[in-house]
């Protein structure tokens, strides 16, 4: 299902090429419909001619032709593109927001507190029944519509990103799905995010208005490589809209999806996140949620004396433990998934009822979190957004007491407990929601892990933080002033480390100061996040490429520091050596068995087969076009003409069977299915014949007598060599040679965004390397447990020249040998005319480039 | 003087090879040196021998011995290498700040206030030849020691970056004169920044610590990519150092020096900065100066109501006009050096006299900002750290009056003036500075432009807010509660915007939160920040760029997107097809050759003259070790031994004479400063030859006797086909085909950083496209001031096929319609021996790749 695009870096010369020419075509598009409009405006005035030609409302109509022309002309502007797409996600969040914050988010509540107060267990039965109900329709409205929605979207924007194709979700079905089972997934109150699906969505939005786009405008909208850049564009949109953090969500989307970022797109992230933020802070404003443009979170620590340096120890110390959190974190939630694959009865099960795990999962943890029973030790009743304002407090709980002066702020309250220390509350909540949250994670519905990661880091930071309180509790610093300890410091210190650590990003301390507002704990939080950092990326993948593993999504993995064997696998390990290819005196009916046999989105095309010298690559569907002419419809006819001429039997009837014939279809668009089955070569060439058989059969058995002629007409033309003169044909595709690292190879098809290279020796094409190839190769020695098998062809070089480090380079001396040996022949050779010959022949056939062959022929 | 450096992406293939070598020869050198020392001890203290053996020393012995092992295959690490690079930086960072506190920058108030303030003129004396001292002193300090410490730094950093190796800009007589230069210039209280040159002497450490390294432990230290990740940190760390905004540091010095940015290098500089930013300010707490960490320029605006949602339009408008400035202040930056390089006759003087122009500058300079005279109207005598504290200050000038309450701050007195509204201060200190900023910049001292213009933005940000405050001055707000306009925010978002505008970059915007201390004005920073970079994006070049382009610097420039003509250039246009290469069956002779006239670092390895396939690239140094082997004095002697054997007749005389000549030095280093002088092939050669001879004669005027025979054997050594046996070959140099897209090719080579790719046609060499040649090819059409000048071969395409916007890929059938009618003729030809051959000449001639020649020889 997944097909490869093709070369980005061949789009990419064309993008402004077509800029140009579509401004010129536009130009002259407006010179023509300006000349119709003044051409039918006269022929329907035309008695008022003299007046119009000199009425001033001429140079007016000019004047507006003008303007239109630089509308639309502007209209292909990245920029105007930018603001529709910030508008579009500032409008999706404020809505998901509101729907919220005023329908379902605080239904629950609503429920619970509104009649039902008397009745424990009708109580119960709301606080569990309403996100069982929400859960299980959103998993099911998602199945139903479309199953890509499901689950954060990173990983396939990373996927997406690296050039890969993944067209199912990018559609408007999946865009719906999204929304609607985002929406329904965060209003049940599981521990999940809107951050990871928010990237998907803006991804979406972006897709589709340049689908929308182009429809309208056409042009530069049509260009692959200006999508990817807006897709690019649309994750810091996705993150920045979110949190309404414009820095943090770039740096974090440029973390998360890119492996080599191109600078000059970074204002593009930049702007449309911006505005994003913008209209989504304003939308809040002007529905009298906030008097003015602030963060989300926003904080209230004091500003001369944020933290002490000797606290830094303690933040260390935080940063490093949420780095272990993090990687368990990773692990946990693999472990689920895995665990579910593996057990095969869970699997079948869960297989046959897709609904019945999501809402167990929420049946389960909406019992625990029941605020009468085990919630009121872990602030069951409070929802994520209420959760976190509470953490990042400026107050002290501890110091404060429990109760006294504790309760004004309901939040707050939740974490007071009569019999309960609220570190014991606050452990409670961190080891519930921490399993919770990775169990929640991996129900089938579009949610994300940041916010509830987030959440507990904030939870840890916070403990940390209180501890730390109650231990000094006059501050550290040693001269007279006191300054207390700040707790909710730690908690924003904590949030950023954890989540950092789960994403292996630094940039989750920017999103962390714009979600607060504050920025006076920079370095703690730098210190801690890079701790985390540290600790979790020698321990465990992030999040987003474990989840890559677990989907087996088509993504280059990276390569690790510490694989030192990478430098020994070469491109010749890897390399497939059977090469579809076609040559220049290919026939048609060559091409058709390539095209049949194969599935590459381009093929080679070399000189002959017996030099294989490598020309150029040619695109699947120009080939297909070529056949299609050849044999298309037009020609048929063309030929059919004739032979009923020649004939000059049939009159009218023929020429209405003709014209039927006419119409039939392009005879390759069917068989193309056929490539699914695996079939040979020679069988899929008949299959082919078959259907082309059966099509003509069914459409033209009232036409009995031209048939076999066409039968015969089609062979005739199969056999002819194919005129490769109105093809579009790359001449420089990408090429690699044997002895090439598997490490360099990795770097180049990063860099550029390839998916497919040839390789060649002295010219020759020899094999071709795709990204499954590189993929499998870096995986087979980097399996998801760290075991590290080594792929079996290196281990003989190994051994036998480890103890030069310049093996990639040194070892042309033998095939220089080799040239040597057979062009400078010590024994001169007697004159003969046959053994010179001989000589000439034997030497091509040794470097396999036998040319004379074709000059015998 | 400028060496390009080779390609880096080779480079990348062998870096962790090396890493994985170097940990192999670090463990076998180990256990070498433990069994050495092991046995030493056991020779001294033989006695002790079985008591040593069962001693539990032994066992301690071989944990250090392991411990020891650890820490050297650690010091390879980056981590380590970055903390110390960070330790550096910060430490000379507070060097140059101490400095600046306690000495030189205080110096002149002190003069001024200490005992002069009786007499006006000897104050003027002091307020003038104090900075005018310093200033010599710098230029002049700087001219000597490393003239090219001179100016900001990051226009060469950027070039570095870029692959071109400026070796003599990191050096530690650069370093020096750097730091020197730069404490200098900022004591003297013009108006001239820090950070470019911080950049620049934090890529120095970098390097110089490399170097360090690379001595003391050498194997990965080597490794040229790997210096060049690490000045990219470095970079990072400068601009974090200087401003103590780790994060802000990291993405400005992406945005300022990288076109592509390889993620994974992206934690390296958010630990450095953040351990060298920590440094620095824990450092300036240790020194008492804070109490704690917090940041340089700490702002305490109010946190609940930053910005009305109505003055954002005001935001916007100081936005755009920051950009119109930053084009200006970069086009008059640029205009005064044209100015100076122009006019012959100043040109000429300041040659001569260098130190006249900065002594100028300065004196005039100081004479307008000194205080009891113009500069009262301008707060002349603050530093502008000073004068930043004060433009960001909380209060509202205007409206809290001129005199009441107002000059409780030193720094803010000096804004008020008893006559002149603040206004007209704030007007004039814009005018002055902005002039005054633009010609210092231009002095040949170690400076930066940032902070001034940082400083002129912050003070053009208070005037519109001061003017929005009398304007409004109970606040826009509308909603009953007064919150009054704070114009210090308008400061912050003035400051960020114009340094914006200057650099092109958007992270100013961090930067300014970072400085700060407060994020609150994120929306309206964002804003003006992204507005300015529309702006002056549009109008001028970046300041760096400007001065790549005045400096003439080897960078490769960016394409812009409105360049349609880039898409009609091909590689055929611009390739030099004159290539120097070497065949498998060149001579010695050839290969001094080669090497003697061309001065690339790499060349071509083809496999004849005639086929030209492209086999590989060999390095310049691998060529000229080859040919030092051939001649060298090892097998010289060799030779004369042998000759002496023959001969007989001389003993012990010749053998002296023999070992002198056995220590003459390699033939081939001296003649290389002949490529310099232009000189044809067989002149150079002649050269060569009477240089060899020179040296000869003179070394050896004493052995008269076996002089001729050297000659003959050199001439007959020098005739030998080459042995490419123990020579690396690079067997994948990069490739491009003719009809690669000028586009394409700049893409290809800033992606990969090349500075040379063949062109190949088919595996046939026909020419070589270096970093030059497309620098010319682009700036050939676009001029400094924006007149487009085509290309001139571009014209003759585009006047072709401009109705086809696919030509890139088509023309391929050309070259197919030429192989066809020579590859498969139509007329079968007699099957004749002589003829056949004829046929097969006479194809290989045609494609030029005749290698039956070689065949027959």
């Amino acid at each position: 299902c997944i097909i490869l695009n093709r070369t980005q870096e061949l789009m990419y010369g064309r993008y402004t090429q077509e800029l140009g020419v579509y401004a010129k075509e536009e130009a002259a598009r407006l010179r023509d419909g300006g000349g119709l409009r003044r051409s039918t405006s006269v022929r329907s005035r035309s008695a008022e001619l003299l007046e119009y030609e000199k009425d001033p409302c001429a140079k007016c109509h000019v004047c507006t032709s003008r303007c239109q022309k630089f509308l639309i002309s502007r209209v292909g502007e990245d920029w105007i593109f930018l603001i529709l797409l910030g508008l579009v996600m500032a409008l999706v969040n404020s809505w998901v927001c509101w729907v919220m914050d005023y329908t379902i988010g605080n239904g629950r509540r609503k429920w619970m507190y509104g009649g039902l107060n008397s009745n424990m267990l009708l109580q119960y039965l709301a606080w569990v029944t309403y996100p069982v109900v929400l859960i299980t329709f959103s998993a099911g409205f998602t199945q139903i519509l479309a199953p890509q929605a499901v689950g954060s979207g990173i990983p396939e924007m990373k996927t997406i990103l690296r050039g890969v194709v993944l067209k199912e979700y990018l559609t408007f079905k999946t865009f719906v799905a999204k929304v609607i089972g985002l929406t329904c997934a965060l209003g049940s109150g599981m521990p999940l995010g809107k951050e990871g699906p928010f990237v998907h969505v803006a991804s979406l939005c972006a897709a589709l208005l340049s689908k929308f786009m182009a429809a309208l405008f056409g042009g530069i909208y049509m260009n692959e490589l200006r999508n990817t850049e807006m897709l690019s564009a649309a994750c810091a949109v996705g993150v920045g809209c979110c949190f309404a953090a414009p820095i943090g969500g770039v740096l974090f989307s440029i973390e998360v999806t890119s492996t080599f970022f191109a600078v000059r797109n970074y204002w593009r992230g930049f702007f449309a996140a911006t505005f994003s933020a913008f209209i989504f802070r304003v939308l809040a404003v002007w529905n009298q949620d906030e008097e003015t443009i602030t963060a989300l979170f926003k904080t209230r620590f004091r500003l001369d004396f944020p933290f002490d340096l000797q606290e830094l120890p303690a933040f260390a110390i935080l940063g490093i433990a949420c780095g272990f959190g993090g990687a368990l974190f990773v692990y946990l939630n693999r472990l689920i998934v895995e665990c579910m694959r593996k057990q095969k009865t869970i699997n079948k099960f869960l297989l046959r009822k897709r609904l019945v795990f999501p809402a167990m999962v929420t049946l389960i943890i909406s019992t625990l979190t029941f605020p009468p029973g085990f919630g009121q030790f872990m602030a069951g009743q409070l929802t994520q957004h209420e959760s976190l304002v509470a953490l990042l407090d400026n107050r002290t709980w501890s110091c404060q007491g429990v109760a006294e002066e504790f309760d004004y702020i309901s939040h707050s309250h939740a974490w007071k407990h009569p019999q309960v220390n609220v570190f014991i509350t606050l452990v409670f909540f961190i080891v519930m929601k921490f399993w919770m949250s990775a169990v929640a994670t991996t129900m089938p519905v579009p949610c994300g892990a940041f916010m509830p990661v987030f959440l507990i880091g904030a939870a840890f930071g916070r403990l940390v933080g209180e501890t730390m309180a109650v231990m000094f509790p006059d501050g550290i610093h040693a001269d007279g002033s006191v300054y207390p300890i700040v707790p909710g410091g730690y908690a924003v210190v904590g949030a950023a480390a954890l989540s950092g650590a789960v994403t292996h990003t630094v940039s989750t301390a920017v999103i962390v100061f714009e979600l607060t507002g504050q920025i006076s704990h920079i370095l703690p939080v730098m210190i801690a996040v890079i701790l985390a950092n540290a600790v979790a990326q020698s321990l465990q993948p992030s999040l987003y490429d474990s989840i890559i593993r677990i989907k087996k999504l088509p993504y280059l993995p990276e390569l690790g520091m510490g694989h030192h064997e990478k430098y020994n696998v070469r491109v010749e390990d890897i390399m497939v050596r059977d090469v579809r290819y076609i040559t220049l005196s290919s026939s048609y009916r060559d091409v058709q068995e390539v095209l049949l046999t194969g599935q590459l989105k381009a093929l080679a095309l070399v000189e002959s087969t017996d030099s294989m010298i490598l020309l150029g690559s040619i695109e699947r569907s120009q080939l297909q076009s070529l056949l299609s002419l050849q044999l298309g419809p037009s020609r048929r006819l063309d030929h059919l003409r004739r032979h009923a001429k020649d004939n000059d039997t049939h009159t009218l009837d023929t020429h209405t069977h003709l014209s039927n014939l006419g119409t039939m279809d392009n005879p390759l668009s069917p068989p193309c299915t056929h490539t699914h089955s695996n079939s040979t070569n020679t069988s899929a060439r008949h299959g082919v014949r078959f259907v082309v058989s059966v099509a003509e059969v069914s459409r033209t058995h009232a036409l009995l007598n031209p048939l076999p002629q066409i039968a015969e007409w089609e062979e005739q033309q199969l056999d002819e060599p194919v005129d490769f003169n109105n093809c579009k044909i790359d001449p420089a595709p990408f090429q690699l040679v044997e002895r090439t690292s598997l490490h360099k190879t990795h770097t180049i098809f990063s860099l550029l965004g390839l998916d497919h290279a040839y390789v060649t020796s002295t010219g020759r094409l020899v094999g071709v390397v795709s990204l499954r190839e590189l993929r499998k190769a870096i995986e087979g020695s980097v399996t998801v447990t760290g075991v590290k098998v080594r792929p079996p062809l290196a281990s003989f070089r190994d051994s036998g020249n480890n103890t030069t480090s310049v093996s990639e380079v040194t070892e042309l001396h033998k095939l220089w040998n080799h040239h040597r040996g057979l062009s400078l022949p010590r024994e001169p050779t007697p004159p003969d005319m046959e053994d010179q010959l001989d000589d000439i022949n034997m030497y091509y056939q040794l470097r396999s480039t036998v040319i004379t062959l074709q000059v015998r022929r």
